[in-house]
């Protein structure tokens, strides 16, 4: 592996993670490249080999009906996350087809202040290296506690 | 960008953060370089362009003040902070002044044990760039929460 | 200091952090290399140089015999930890050993779901830098709060 590699996936993540947490919803679609793969499930339902989770898309498009529910449903409940990342750990690389695991931890403020951890887990990502910089094509969130907001407001 | 410059980047930021949270307050003046000014603000203020913000000082002189009267004021109630930093975003670089965004969450950990969220939010940071070291010189903290502790005990 | 003294250092955090997080826990003890120094101690205990902690291992014999009774322990409370870690700083260099600071959080996911900070501190660990891999040596585990969990179910 080249450190460059390992660069390029911090930088998307926290491009990724700067769109969520400025509100920037809109953007996210635009953020997978490719085919597009987005789920988020549970650690237990992860370790089971369950493919059934909380979140499952499979295209841009999806996403993008996914901000316009939130968008039309959230109007009376403001609130906002904040992501903090470990760093990245690469599980595989196969030509310009990255694979990394990640812990992270999102925060949720409330409108009126309120401040709690929303989520811990792990992403496993895959990217396809190009023009030097890391292009997400899969991310599936592993979520470590089972019991999760079903409304899950904002993406993780 | 070179990846040196993110990495004296990451170093400064965690200096600074120990400094803190080592409860070495008395050298937290001395982080900053050149003019000096840092300030402490909510997204909702940050977003509306406003100026006013929670805490405002544009000299080492007024951070040397604020330290004195927190070492007066907090006798009675001992915390401390505890850092946990994402890894910088370069917004821009002009010449040897960098600017950075960076995600932060300070968890509180009061005297009886009790541990919380205190505070979580961006930090944008202007830095020089001499000597194989970024040298900060300006830190903006857009803190997410607007419900503040107003005692703001120690510097974030 | 090379730059891939530190990145050896954030790999072999991370790959600790998941030995634990990924509840592979009889994988812990291989972790440590030569003699192995494994201990956790309080930040008041750390700083008034007092060598009585609440964990003290000094070989892996030791860490092996704590997981065991981890495991007999904690059938009837199922729990998984998330670590979230800083950059480390690096303390020194000495050879091929090199001492690090790190700070961390660690967040505990019961059986219920619920989610709440376990702990948050420092590490201070000894490496030796060998065929491209930071060997881990010792670790010191200094806890900011000194309300711990005694059970200390699982290792930090």
């Amino acid at each position: 592996m080249t450190s460059s590699v390992l660069q390029y996936i911090i930088e998307a993540q926290a491009k990724y993670a700067r769109c969520i947490d400025d509100d920037r919803l809109e953007e996210w679609p635009s953020l997978f490249h490719g085919p597009c793969l987005y789920r988020i499930t549970t650690a237990s339902n992860y370790r089971d080999g369950l493919e059934a989770g909380i979140v499952f898309a499979n295209s841009r498009g999806m996403l993008t009906d996914r901000v316009s529910a939130l968008r039309e449903a959230n109007i009376y409940e403001r609130q906002t996350y904040r992501h903090i990342l470990g760093q990245p750990s690469i599980l595989s690389e196969d030509g310009a087809k990255v694979r990394s695991e990640t812990s992270f931890l999102v925060a949720r403020i409330l409108q009126d202040g309120d401040t709690s951890i929303y989520a811990t887990g792990r992403y496993f990502d895959v990217y396809e290296i190009a023009d030097r910089s890391a292009q997400l094509q899969e991310r599936t969130v592993v979520c470590d506690s089972s019991r999760i907001d079903t409304l899950l407001a904002l993406p993780l």
